[in-house]
């Protein structure tokens, strides 16, 4: 039996009920609840709904039309080479839909035919190769989780709090599942020399994006994927073809991926020299910044995700970490005098996105709301304050600091700083 | 460095390699293989590509508009209380997309409004409740994995080898992650009485799916659940709400969610007495059996995903158990003279679909595939022979039996069935 511990959980707080709208059932037969004149009485048990295979690749409710990638327009000065923020304030879990991951191109998304697509690798290797999609198809396979963040996610915030929702502020980060054969099985085939230090992965796009990824990390958890969440990539995730390398920073993960060229130094391309660095005090640029510190945020409540009611209140949020696994997330409702520690919802994966929830009391007063990371080794999510003695205030990247927003005495939730 | 005993793993195999196709990159400097005549030049580095935003929703490309669910016309009377079959071929992972879950409905898809649609808990309790969807979030909150399969899935085998292709044998299943409240704590709100046995979930829809659930069930693991892989649940699953029971047959899982009574004996509605029963040889009905034994599917190759080559390849399929987590998954390729052990993708979850591979040498020959799960109970996957020895030949449901596909000499694949 449940325990009447829990009883009036939501005392006095459940919308319907109010003066004379329930009727007892103490006759013991199923007595319908008068409906509140304002509900429109439901009648969708009067007819038939739609056929089977109506939407042979299922398409979400309208009602849900609001659930959407969204752009800043005057962010950047095209549409092609520019971002599209993943919903956050709308997901639950941990899982990102494949519609709803965000994009980020140079020269917007190709739209690469599968039979023509192929793989190169060639450089410091005994026998350079070229695969196609069913070559691959017969390597090893293996299937892992990963969240993917974009360096500059958070980028604007460097600078205070500019944009008005976790979306915008934090929505350059996904999580699916990958399919793909281990980069080190490829590796093998085509016969690494003795000499070779680094891989550079290049894009089919006409940006063709490349980065200069080192030789350890590529054997160790490197895939070439061609899946996410178990169907194959969105064209603007990279199909037919990505690279995914676990934990670090979202543009190695190079789309459309054509050739991985086998080298002895680094290429020093623009994507690591001109962008992707960032500059310190000292006038010293700081690169090859490659893992993505544990990082969170609260996706609920949040600018676009005001609290509707008093009282009881669910607050939710994700946590990640390109070290590892997420270990702990705790919370503040008052601006950082006061801390809880948030319950982690499992699965807990190595460098994916943890959900995290915290059950509150909210009575009307104004709130400032923080989250804060530890990660399985120890590192703790710093302060934006924090970050900017280390970092100064040049920088465009890797801005993991704590978020704040500020909830008033209406619900209604904006994007703030505290000292 | 990369082992080299992995060498010519694909040797005299890759599509592209062939008379003067390669050249070697003695330089040490990039060089790029000609390309033999009859791929076309991708050209798509030449120009931009779609701007941001093109779909506030994403789509998949267009190369995979052959990845859908199917119907099969002569199967249901009505394209409303019908069937329509996850592409198992097609996936990878475990994980299935939202678009392409099977659906199988009474009558159809309803379309319910969320800010119309309630959720009342009634009888044996103290307070009858109405809940909005709102309400709902306010309430503890989980996070889980779980298969669903129809209790019919596989049905039409009992009568032989019947449908030519896995997602039509096997596709009525799938997995996605649920996010709702455990009903233990709504039940707790609500007061069950102490003499409470059992609980009627019913539906919104025209059909008004309802089943009995003993209490013990609800209690442990039942979710009222209204996202999927992070979204809102899809129209065809029920949006905005329906119920999750894991590891039990499928129409418990109640779509459209709008009532639970709560009262101290099974109701023994339609769908669990005139449907959802299978007929003994001894004219005894097997009814309330609610627990998907464990079972397993090879999806690749299979008849719509023929074998392309000779030498190495890949075989995938899927296996699952009501009981619990997958302990191990054995493939035979010779019809049950020799078995080999799969390898499992994991993480390997309870309740849930867990991946399986075993890469194989293929010469040409005919082959007879199948695959055998044994869960962690011990309960092993019988064969159909075993099946029908205790079920009889009148079952319409539970059919958990091990499949056969015939390997053609042209890799072609066929649904047999072997004594």
């Amino acid at each position: 039996m449940p325990s009447t511990g829990r009883r009036g959980f939501l005392k006095g707080s459940l919308s319907a009920l109010g003066g004379g709208t329930l009727l007892a059932a103490s006759s013991g037969k199923p007595v319908l609840a008068k409906s509140p004149p304002e509900i429109k009485i439901e009648d969708w048990n009067t007819y038939l709904g739609d056929a089977v295979v109506t939407n042979p690749y299922g398409v979400p409710s309208e009602h849900e039309a609001h659930v959407v990638r969204r752009n800043v327009e005057w962010l950047t000065a095209s549409q092609e080479s520019s971002v599209s923020f993943t919903p956050l304030h709308e997901l639950d879990g941990f899982i990102t839909p494949n519609g709803l991951c965000f994009e980020r191109h140079h020269s917007g998304v190709a739209h690469i035919e599968p039979s023509a697509h192929r793989l190169m690798i060639n450089g410091l290797v005994d026998n350079p190769l070229i695969f196609t999609m069913e070559d691959l198809k017969r390597f090893p396979r293996v299937n892992r989780f990963a969240f993917l963040e974009c360096a500059a996610n958070s980028g604007m915030e460097w600078r205070g709090a500019q944009l008005n929702g976790c979306q915008f502020t934090h929505g350059m980060v996904h999580c699916v599942q990958y399919t793909g054969v281990p980069l080190k099985y490829l590796l093998e085939e085509a016969g690494v020399k003795t000499n070779a230090k680094w891989l550079m992965p290049e894009g089919a796009d006409s940006a063709g994006m490349n980065r200069s990824v080192p030789l350890e990390k590529a054997l160790e958890d490197c895939i070439v994927a061609y899946k996410m969440n178990g169907e194959a990539l969105r064209p603007e995730q990279g199909y037919p073809l990505r690279l995914v390398v676990p934990g670090w920073e979202g543009n190695m993960w190079v789309k459309w991926l054509r050739r991985i060229e086998v080298g002895d130094q680094p290429w020093h391309t623009r994507e690591e020299t001109s962008k992707y660095t960032d500059l310190m005090e000292d006038g010293s640029s700081r690169r090859f910044t490659w893992i993505m510190d544990a990082k969170s945020i609260v996706t609920n409540p949040s600018p676009q995700a005001p609290l509707l009611h008093k009282g009881h209140n669910m607050l939710s949020g994700l946590a990640w970490s390109g070290r590892g696994k997420i270990k702990r997330v705790d919370v503040t409702l008052d601006g950082g005098k006061n801390w809880r520690t948030a319950e982690l919802s499992g699965p807990v994966l190595d460098k994916c996105l943890t959900r995290f929830y915290l059950p509150f009391q909210w009575q009307g007063d104004p709130m400032l709301i923080q989250s804060r990371a530890i990660d399985e080794t120890g590192y703790i999510q710093p302060t934006k304050k924090e970050l900017r003695q280390v970092r100064g205030l040049n920088s465009i990247y890797h801005n993991n600091g704590i978020q704040t927003w500020h909830v008033m005495k209406n619900g209604e939730t904006e994007n703030v700083e505290i000292s």
